[in-house]
Order: C-alpha cells, then structure tokens, then sequence
C-alpha cells in the first residue's frame, strides 16, 4: 500500500481501517493547491466499529486509577513532540498557518495535556463530599460514557485531534470517538498515530480513542444520533452546533451537546481612555482584529465607541493603520468565500467601509466596517460573527445608547471593556451588563489569546456555545464529561479510594460540610 | 372579597391578582370531596408580570450579601413555621397526607431552606478559581437568571412553592417563578404568603419571587417558552417533564430543563442475604414500597432475585405481608385512577399478581406483581414506573440472567443491592453495572427516604432526570442554577468580594493551583 494510501484511513480502536469510497483531499491555501494524499471518508459500518470499541474500552477504562490516565495523557503529549517537524510542517500546509503559530500551537496543546494529567493527579478535582451519619452517603464525580468530539477548522492541534475537548474526556475517564475536520485530514492522521501509539505503550483498553475522517454532514449527524454516544462536544459554526444541538436533544434518549459556536467579543471604548490613548489602543485593536488573519472564536468582531472628538482621533488612526496591513490567506477556500460574502452582503444593508487593506489573489483583506447604532438595533442580524478579519464599528451618539447596544447583545464568549479608572468607576453599569453576556469580561485588554488554567472561563450564553454553564477551556472544562453519584452505606471495601475514610488519595473533601484534606 | 376568593389568586411580586375566568378547586381525597376553596387560573398577562417583574428583580437581587440571601432564606423558614397548624390542615385535606408525615416534611422544608443559607453564608460553593499573571484570571458561579419552577404533587411542602428547588435558586441568586401543582392550591398560597411576608420583612426586590396557578398543560408550556426564564425545574411525571423538555429545547434562545421524571429504582437482592435474612428483608421492602402510599420519586417499583430456594421463603414472606397492609388514599382522584390502570392494564402483558392487600373504595391496593425475566427483556415497557404502592418481582433464572437484567435498565434515581459480604465481594461487577444506570446506589437499604445534605445526589440517567449531570437534592442541586464567570484583569475595586486578593469572605479558593482560604 503505498503511503498517500495508508495515511487516508480511519484509527478504528487500534487498527486503521479504510472502508470507505467516498474520497478527499485537503488544500492548500498559501500554494493555491490541491494536497495529493487522498482520504477515506468513514463508513456508518466504521463509527459503529469505533463506537463499539470505545464501550467496551469505557468499562475498563473508566477504572483506570488517576495515575495511569495521567500516565496516558503525559504519553500522547510526548509522542505529538515526537513527531517532530513533520506535524508543523503538514499542519501548515494543511491550514495556511505560519510555522511558529503552530509550533506555539503544539505546545498549548502538549501543555493542555500535561495540565490535565496533572489536575487528574492531584485528584480533588472529583468534588467529593462525604456526609456520615445515618445514612452514610459519599458523592464524587464519575465519567459519562463515550464522547463524541468534533475537530474545529482554525486550531489543527489544539481544538483538534488531542485537543482540548480529547484532553478534557480522557482526564475525566471517558473515551473518545473523535471527528477529524476535513480541512486537516494529515494532520490528524498523525495526531491520531500519537495517540495510538500512547495507548499501546501505557496498555489502554482498545477503543478508549478512534478517529473517523468525514466531509459530509450526515458524518456528524450519525455519530450524533448514535446510542453508544454519551455526549458531544463541538467547536465551529453556529449552524453546525445547532444541527447537532438538534439531534442530540431528539434523540430518543437525548444526550448533553457542548457546542462552542462563535461570537463578535464586543469591545467598549469608554471616553477617558479614548482621550488618554486612542491612537495606541487603535493599534492593538487593529492587531487583535487580524491575528491569526481572524480566525478566532475571540477575534473582537464589534467595536463601541461613545461619539465625541476623542473617538474621530480614533477611528483615523484605525483607518490609517488598516490600509499598511497585509491581506493573508484563509485556512479553506470556503472560509475565504464565506468572508467576502459576507463582507459584501453587509453593505447591502447598511454596513460602510471604514478602511481595508490593500486586496491580494485568494486572501482575506482585512476590514474595519461601520453602521449605525440605529441600524444595528434595527437590524441586529448585522452584528453576527464574520469569521475573518473583521470589526464593525459602532458609534453610540450617547452613553444612554452605548448601554441600550450592550443590553441588546447576544451571549458572547467575552466583552471588553476600555476605560481609565474614572471612566470604569462612572460605567460600573456596563459591567454589569456586559456580566450577563458573556462568559469572560476582560478590562483593558483585547479577546483574543486564551490562557489555559485552572481559572479561565470559555463559553458563554446562547448563541455562544450551549449550555451557559459549559466551558470548553481550562480545567473546570472536565465537569461537562463527568455527573456526580452518590454512594450510600457502602461498607469501607467496596468504596472508591477517593471517598475512603483514610483519604488515600490525600484530596480536597467537603466532609460533614468542611473541606478537608486529613488522611489516615 | 370573601376569604374563598382572597385565597384564590396569584402572588405576582408583593400584589395578589385574579385576572383569570378560570377557576379550579382541589379535592380531599380522604374526605372524598370537592374543597370550598376556587382558585383562579393565571393569565397569561399574569405570567407575563410576574416574569417582568421576576426579570426587573434580579438586577438587584443578584447584587444582594450572600449574608443577606441567607437571612431571606431563614426568614423564610421562619414563616413557613409561623403559618402553624393551618398550614398541615390545609395540606393534608388537599393531598390526603397524614399530619405527622406533613410535619416532617415542614421541617424538611425548613431544613433545606436552612440549609441552603448556610451554605451561601459560608460561600466556598461559588468554586472561587484565580490565576494570578498575564492575563490575570478569576472565576467564580453567578447565577443564571430567571428561573421558572414547577411544584411536584407527591410533596407539597418539600417539592413545591418553597421546596428544594425555590431554595436552591434563591439561594442562587436567581428570582423565581413558582408554578404551583393544582392538587394543593391552598398549601401552595399558603406558603406564597410566608415568602411574600419574607420578602418584604428583609427588603428583597420586589418580584424575587411570584407564583401561579394552572391546571393546563398551555399554562406550563407558556412559562417555559417564555423569553424572560433562564431555565426550567420541575419534579413530575415523564410525560411532563419531557413535554416541558422539548419546548424548551426548542426556543429560539434555548434554555436548560432540570426535570425530574421519576423512576423504578431496582432492588437486587443477593442469594447469600436471602438465606440469611428473607423474611426480615421482605418485611422492609413491603414498608418501603407502601411508604406514602407509594408516591415517592424513590419507591421501589422493581425488584430482582436469584431463583432459588431462599428466594421461595422470601416471596411467601411477600404475599403474607402485603395480605394485612391497608389499602390508602392517594393524592388526587387522577393519580389513583392511573394507578389502577396500570396494575390492570400489566396483567394484560404477562403480569401476574403475586399478592395484593384487601381493597377498599378510593384507595389505592398495595399490589405486588411479577414477571418472567425473559418477558422483562422481550416488553421493556413493562418495567416503566408505576406511581403507586406496588412493585414488580423478576424472577431471574441465573446470576448471568440477573446482571442481564440489570444492563437492559434505563437510567434510574437509584439503584439498590442487599447482599451479605460474600455476596457483594462476588457480585461488584452488579454493583458496577448499576452505578453507570443510577444516580445513588444503595448497600441493603431502601431507596424511600432522602437525606437532603451536602453529599446527596437526587437525579440519574435520563429518563430519570435531564440532565443526568443535575441533583435537585442537596446543596449541590445549586449548581443547576449556575454559570461560571471570568473576570480577566480586574483592578481589584471592581472584582467581587469571593476573587478579591485579600479573600475578605474568608471562603476556600483554588489560587494557582492549590486550594487554600488564606485572607489578607
């Protein structure tokens, strides 16, 4: 078999498998061509394999202890190391991002891994609690069954194969049937390889991770629907996690659906800091707005200014830095499609130009847009994500305004706010407001770059992602996998180490409604 | 206005109001008699008031001292005693319930409002997360909104208009929107009153509580479909809970249901443990199925048995039993008449009565009925709750039938083993099987009685409650409520009190890393 051959299959537990005859390829956005490895999309009879797999793999896997998953996730972060240049190499190829982009990609995703492996170590991560007494009942968190995960287009390692959301449902002890976007089929391929080759050398339970490559919605829409699913986990468009939102909760037996579908990120200029440092902040506005040529869940896609002369040195500043920008290529075709369309179609509707780039063959121009606050509270479909770089501008003719906008926003994943203590301590208000929209509010700073912690908070209300009380970064992510159950009058044997009366495991416990850490 | 019609009305923020044509009463079902009391059926104009002002409410009751919320929560309680007698009169003619059973349940109603205030009062819960750096990040819970509640039948203190799930949402800081189950009307206005005098005794915002009357299905659907409600709690039947699950699902903006949908709560029963002790066993599981007339969320409506001659002994201990148990009134009229179409309508798909107590009019029969192992796993629907004193014995041929069994059962609140240390040794894979079905699993218990503590979890498997990540028990139930939050590089005089760095809550924190509750 030759190589473009064997690497086009589906990861089937630890088998590859091509099945399938339906054929694609990726493209690259920065050569303008087709990549030459062909790939299998996977056949219903393949994600029945993998699912079946990953069920059997969920009864073992579930009662592996927390030392041998992190075990398991610090081996998937070292074989993805291992695979050296030519992961950065396809992956930009793949997707059109630069060589130290994904090189800082890899290593967020390594680091996912490890912080993972880590938290699952520590062990108090479980919440559990301990009430003795008559009954005796012990409560922790316990994982949820097989996860089905889908790659995201604009992170190829890490909203991808060993992502985030891959890191998160191992750690929590489930296993994973993972979608592979189509736009980075090789590059999964080899994630893929790192990972089996971690399950073989830490002697996982076959099946506990699949990969099924698919460019078809009915993909999606089968691993969905599928009863060996207990839940899904989603990055991308809104109206892909809505399709799957949709058939998750029709479902006879309806299962959780952790969508993460996009936002604008509004970002507030108050008055003070527009005086004090329009021209500076219009700078790094324009730099966040086309990082990563926008394609960005936290690219800030809406902009508000209150209307007075600071805001005009503003905006000339912005006009004057946009048109020195250098138009970039997109991760697809479609994508860059997509971008001029919409581009275009907004100023059918009342959207003008502010400034743009100087345009280039095949590549995104980067556009600061403009309407008005009376348009966009007519018309509020205006103000929905354009993945790319973008930012419309708005100019509230009052503060009233600027609030009545921020009160009519949809949830969004973050909101910004600039201002100089005297302008955030008049507008403690907008805070306010802006709490109930987003899942992350920063102050003086820009949305884009995610730190992964323990602390950060990626998700937000409806259309953002669903549910609100999701998050698809940082450690807390772990609970969208897990439910707690509740142990009652279980003699000392038969209980898990983490609600033993000796504490083996040395965690955090709410007993008898104290958090304590006593052991022995 | 007379006292009869005073009581009929809806509470919609501090005012009373009856708008509506509509008028229902409730029935004694001891007494067997239509109450005097007319009640009126919200409007829809009502329902829209009490959101509005619910909506308007929570600006500032979010805002509220967690010190404040719990002084609500206890005055609260407070007044719930103060209604004194009427309150257990009242409740009892409307659902047939004895008196002691009803005091009980007050004080369970006050003991979770308790509760709950300490809980917030103590204030580790809102799971504090800081990462100190670039950027600096600092989560915490912030409550979701408004939060719409509807009142189970089966207890009409503990599950209704101040019951576990009002607490729990209060205590939140999200307003609520009662929808009072129109079996107890009087109990529901009754306790309505004691908030409102609550409410207006410690200066809540008006509006932080409202409640409604309905009968029909269109008064729930109208309050889950409502833009204004954040999400659904509900106790009740499948039918309900999923109807009520599918609109919201449904919504432009969807929203979270936490339905609690009910539930066979399977008891296994070991060889060695039916050697041992039969008759003692069968005497508790006839008290436990029998318990409230059977209409609890937990009775065990199924139990499980190796075939041998230990279990012979244990059945003919059954059917002596349950000969001399008395027959009950139920909660209303509908619930009794539905509980005996079902034991008629099972004995049309190969269910046999294996006991029954003597009948009497108007009350329910306690019945215990069986079915062949190989008929369970042919007719699964069989098997589906019946809200009721009985129960329903298989019979299995083997052990392997037994775990057999045990894998085909839909998601449960709990699932129960009795078995002597022998027993359980050999059969942990039973015990395994079960814990991926249930919510709680129970060591030679029974499932009838919840603690309502720190450690409980109350919620399963869909179809036992969605989602199967949601207790609406315990004081964990606040986190259906819920959402986290991040504050991204707050100076210090704009972040909460729980994410300030000198922790002036004096609360448990996860700060980089480690759990510690440092101040200063």
């Amino acid at each position: 078999m030759s190589r473009a051959l064997s690497t086009g299959l589906q990861l089937i537990g630890n088998n590859f498998s091509g099945e399938g005859d339906l054929l694609f390829r990726a493209f690259d956005p920065v050569q303008q061509q087709w990549l030459p490895t062909e790939f299998r999309e996977a056949t219903t009879g393949e994600i029945d394999a993998a699912l079946t797999l990953a069920a059997k793999a969920f009864t073992t896997y579930k009662k592996t202890t927390p030392a041998q998953r992190a075990e398991f996730l610090h081996a998937i972060a070292d074989d993805i190391v291992s695979l050296g240049d030519e992961l950065i190499q396809v992956a930009s190829a793949e997707s059109g991002l630069p060589v130290p982009r994904l090189q800082g990609e890899r290593d967020r995703t390594t680091g996912q891994l490890r912080l993972f492996a880590n938290t699952i170590a520590e062990g108090s991560w479980v919440n559990a609690r301990i009430n003795t007494g008559t009954p005796d009942v012990r409560q922790m968190q316990i994982p949820l069954g097989v996860i089905g995960i889908f790659g995201a287009s604009n992170f190829p390692l890490a909203f991808s194969v060993a992502g985030g959301d891959t890191a998160t449902a191992l750690a929590a002890g489930c296993p994973v049937v993972f979608k592979a976007h189509p736009a980075h089929p090789h590059t999964s391929y080899l994630v893929a390889t790192a990972i089996r080759k971690a399950v073989l050398r830490t002697q996982m339970p076959e099946g506990v991770f699949s990969m099924v490559h698919g460019t078809s919605y009915e993909t999606g829409q089968y691993l969905a629907a599928h009863p060996l699913v207990s839940a899904i986990a989603f990055t991308g468009s809104f109206k892909g996690g809505k399709a799957l939102y949709d058939t998750a909760t029709r479902r006879a037996v309806p299962i959780p659906v952790f969508a993460e579908m996009g936002s604008v990120n509004p970002v507030f200029f108050l008055p003070g800091i527009l005086r004090e440092k329009g021209p500076a902040l219009a700078m790094q506005l324009l730099q966040s707005v086309t990082l990563g040529t926008g394609q960005f869940c936290t690219n800030p896609g809406l902009f508000i200014t209150p209307g007075d002369d600071a805001t005009t040195t503003f905006l000339q500043a912005l006009q004057q830095g946009i048109g020195s920008l250098p138009a970039a290529p997109m991760l697809t075709p479609g994508i860059l499609e997509a971008y001029q369309q919409r581009i275009n179609a907004l100023q059918q509707e009342g959207v003008v130009v502010l400034g743009a780039a100087s345009p280039a063959p095949a590549k995104a121009t980067p556009h600061l847009l403009q309407i008005t606050a009376e348009k966009a509270l007519e018309t509020p479909h205006v103000l929905e994500e354009v993945f790319g770089p973008s930012s419309l501008h708005i100019h509230a003719n009052s503060i009233t305004q600027l609030y009545t906008l921020a009160r009519q926003l949809e949830g969004q994943l973050t909101a910004t706010i600039h201002g100089t203590p005297e302008d955030l301590h008049e507008h403690a208000g907008l805070i306010d407001i802006l709490r109930e929209k987003a899942g992350r509010i920063i102050i003086n700073g820009f949305p884009t770059g995610v730190a992964v912690n323990h602390a950060m908070v990626h998700g937000g209300p409806w259309p953002a992602t669903t549910p609100a009380a999701g998050t698809s970064v940082g450690t807390a992510a772990i609970y969208r996998f897990c439910r707690p159950v509740c142990y009652q009058d279980f003699p000392a044997y038969l209980l898990p180490p983490e609600l033993q009366d000796h504490n083996p495991m040395h965690i955090w416990r709410l007993v008898n409604g104290d958090w304590v850490r006593t052991t022995g």
